[in-house]
């Protein structure tokens, strides 16, 4: 018989139950063998959907991950106990496939880090779903056949369809700032685009509250754009939205000194276009998982490939963290309203030395 | 534990092959159990693929079908022996999904019906893939909530990739000709859009050899065109060619008295745009499953939850016969180049009683 | 000074009014020196909009064409006068722009062409407005640049808002039907695109009426749809329409053995796209002036040009008469429900002889 | 006779011999009296395109202006002498539509202003060609009947094809660098959609030279980034590049609490698309005129207009002063790699304050 990846699922809030259904139904190399959750109705979720296809659930993570014969858990609880739960796993020898971020603290993400240093023979990844996704894998094969000569700017945008629940609001009291919880995504892409070397030089940042103005109280933004500059005469352009009414739109353009490639430049839910009085109309996807869902299940099978066959992993640990340091950068030059800038060396140059102009 | 539907496949060449996997790994609620093939390369394929995964193999289709268990079947033979297959299928009291056409003959396909009519409890589908597509559902679901007034004319065409191998020439000898083979969905579509019980009026058709002269030797025609008029005020305009140098492009439009809906109306492989000296390129599938591959998976997910929890199948065995009608009517059109009148009975009008004129 | 051709606007309609202001404000090679309407309210319209510019109007087109120094006119009246007007202008040796069509009348275009032979050293031209628009001459550059291989199959259509005043049915009574008012234009692309030596072969029209029963008064349809097979194995699909909810929509696909070209693929009115609740929007112009009007200025431009240094008109008066052929022969398939079969030289095959099988 | 505006055109080079002949022959309501221009390859192109149609030729600009009946003059020498000229036409009591920029210096643009302003009796018009634009003029229509909500955010970008001839860096010597040559056009869209009242609070840019590095010798770059945030909390981000292999790509996005508007989302020459092997082509227009050479066309009627009647012109003289500046704040922090900040009275906040964090 074919050897399966035998994995747990951990978390099955919305995120979590998809990464469940997808290790359970859509990897043909992995067997979902068990699931945690804390929370009662997602236990009661897993009863039901789960469990009758033999997967084991656990009310404690601890307990889970010592289930015998388990090879690997993928984590998709809150966001706080992302890294404490990555190293216990990785204690118990699982390979882990973590949710971003790890952390939205800089320092517990190397924590993650120096941990899987020292499991070499760990497959340790934090999911950067953009990566998986069919579009952002051809435009990339595409750069690196010479498509567009040398990628020089990189703009790249996440953008959520208006909640008006308010639901972010609160959100924002532990996201980490919407340069970490959106722009993420983006900076990772221009950490593969543009390589995983380069070194920030400045970062600026500007944001709005245009329809959320209780953000203030947790100095975050509905809206915002930042510009890095790399020391390698690279530059990335970001911008996150809570804003949209149309729905999700992820656009990025790879500019380089050739030509261009774009990725999203027309959001569509699907291939129909209405024609009536009003014009030509096509629809947007209403979330992320309704434009990348298919990368989500890419993701799960190429972990399950990488875990069995002991082949590397698409993307980087350390660009996991790295991401969040640019995102934390951006965050910093947006609340504090300053351009920080770093030598080449990584180190923040006194603001000081910049203003005597 | 839960109960899936047990599920064994006929043929495993390109799109047998397919079907076994979506059996095997993306449809949740079955569980293929066996599969049959008469040819060797596939059956060293199956020995790789599918007998880890527990399927039995055979080299007989009149065993397989008798293993133990075995809930349904299907079918992607040569289109030769589908109808047989189905019939026999039947008899063992399974379940079929066939790939189209049933047969190119249309006595055939209404044995296939007249069995199926005699076993009101097994589920017998003839797979045309659009049903199952989200975009051709979600612009069936807008005409439906009235969004385009009365549908009153189709267009709709399925245009393949040039394969300059000519493998199509001989393939021509008994696919049926063009219209049977390839605008069988069109028709389908037809069906689904404008009303399954549209009777025909008339039909012309016309057709050119403009990359393949070979085809004249079995009367067939790489690009041909037709329309057919129904009796309720309805038309449809068909289009098929094998001579796309771009890649498959089969755009459907629904024209109503109060909007039109379009669906694949701009071809596109994926999200990637490349701009450059040339101007602005999008790339197109190559070929009908870069397109459908997951309306495929929706068809194999729904044929199971059919089948398991005996509701309706979304698509009737008897519409499969009726389009296979409706292209072997264009098809005698494009052939003898003669307008085909009908009464609403369906009877032939003397082609006399039309030229008095 | 420049010298510039002196020309006459007979007709001051919609379209007349256009006509006399292009030569009046954006042709620089064209002075207007005079217009004629019959009707007070279109001369009340010159008073105030042509006569200050120093143009002479009269209601009398006998003594119109008659003013000194007159090189030419650009007949816009009534297209039962069209013919007439056209005569009696070569016959005071003047150059003439008619508007299309010469007639609905075969034998009165043919009194037209005719006329013209005679008058060798007149430039006579039917002004078939996709012949000057830029996006038309490109896609035929780049087709005779080999592109696309040999030109195949054309697929053309004229489609318009919907107009719910009914305006259109009284105009029925006299347009020639609508294959020859509206799918003249793309029966004129056909000629262009495929060479304007091919002889039809085989024709066959249906039509529907969806949004006006009384056109049946008129044995004239709102939808209407043909195909003209041509001798040397090319063919053309064309569809016309007066049900569009959407606007104008005038679409042309040339399919060649190597390639396709589009024009008009997507309709739109201009640049802009609002991106709201309901997804993503553009609009589709209102008039076939939306989208043609810089054509109309670049033939009168062109006109004026061949008039003044004699150089060949970029189409062919023959040719305009050949278009209304093809546009009688598909409205009396349409209205007379017969496929129409025509030899080699032109002539009717019997209906007869074709229905033998 | 219709009365029409005697104009005069300054400087006959690229963009000049374009105005001269809008004016000649594309505004009805103006007539080109006179050209003036030192370069004697323009005067023997004026000889054969101008004088014939009664243009008094100059070479020397003081002469011309005091043309007898002469009421406007269109400025589109070099850069340098806009100004002086423009005062001289102000003294001479001439309506003034300048190229912009009215100066590069903004002292200089002060002059022009404070000129003007002493003559309230006279147009005196710095030509933003895009204000003209009937796309642009849809999109801020459709912003101020309120379809987006509340304009917050606006993104912008003028992109021009790659000249590998190395024209620009020469260029880069006196035109006062890239933000603000090239981005004054998305700064004046700025104005235009977010209120012309809206003052800056702070400024970062960011440049890279990709493929022009002797750019360096001027300080300049050839693709720059930069973020603008006003005071009354709305953003605006601006790319330019000289660097796009494709053509002209000059796009805009409005983004409101309720919606955005893109405006060239989807550069396109004209309405052709080539599907080929490598699939769905459509190409981009070369030059700036090749996407707005309508937009002049309606800058030379509405100038003509505004003076003739009396009427406002659509763009104040004061908005162009303001989009200089803004550009000269974008190009110092650019250059000088220092984020700038103003207060509310428009005042530099020392660098100092900023950097205590």
């Amino acid at each position: 018989m074919v050897q399966k990846l035998k994995i747990a699922a951990a978390g099955l809030g919305r995120m979590g139950a998809r990464h469940a259904i997808n290790f359970l139904h859509r990897t043909p190399r992995a067997e979902l063998v068990a699931a945690f959750t804390p929370d009662l109705k997602e236990l009661a979720w897993a009863k039901i959907t789960l469990e009758p296809h033999g997967v084991k659930l656990y009310t404690d993570y601890d307990e889970m991950i010592k289930q015998e014969g388990l090879q690997a858990v993928v984590i998709a609880t809150a966001t706080s106990v992302h890294a404490e739960e990555a190293i216990k796993a990785m204690h118990q020898g699982l390979h882990v496939l973590c949710e971003k971020p790890l952390s939205t603290s800089i320092p517990v993400c190397k924590q993650v880090l120096d941990e899987a240093l020292k499991h070499p023979h760990l497959k340790v990844m934090c999911g950067f779903s953009r990566r998986f996704d069919e579009s952002y894998r051809d435009a990339w094969d595409k750069m690196d056949r010479g498509l567009i000569g040398r990628p020089t700017i990189i703009r790249s945008q996440t953008c959520d369809k208006h909640d008006p629940s308010g639901f972010f609001v609160e959100y924002a009291a532990w996201s980490g700032g919407v340069f970490v919880d959106m722009s993420v995504h983006d900076i990772d892409l221009a950490l593969w685009f543009l390589g995983d070397d380069i070194q920030v030089k400045s970062v600026s940042a500007y944001g709005v509250r245009a329809v959320q103005p209780e953000l203030a109280k947790y100095n975050d933004y509905d809206n915002a754009m930042g510009i890095v500059e790399f020391w390698n005469g690279r530059v990335a352009n970001f911008y996150c939205s809570r804003m949209m009414a149309h729905g999700q739109e992820d656009v990025t353009e790879i500019i380089g000194t050739e030509g261009k490639l774009t990725v999203n430049g027309n959001p569509q839910k699907n291939f129909v276009n209405h024609y009536g009085p009003q014009g030509v109309t096509r629809e947007v996807p209403a979330h992320y998982y309704g434009r990348f869902e298919q990368a989500f299940v890419a993701e799960a099978n190429d972990f399950a490939a990488a875990c069995l066959d002991n082949t590397a992993l698409p993307l980087k640990l350390r660009n996991a963290v790295k991401a969040v340091e640019i995102g934390a950068l951006l965050q910093e030059a947006l609340v504090q309203g300053v351009q920080i800038r770093l030598n080449e060396a990584g180190q923040r140059v006194a603001e000081a030395s910049v203003s005597k102009l």
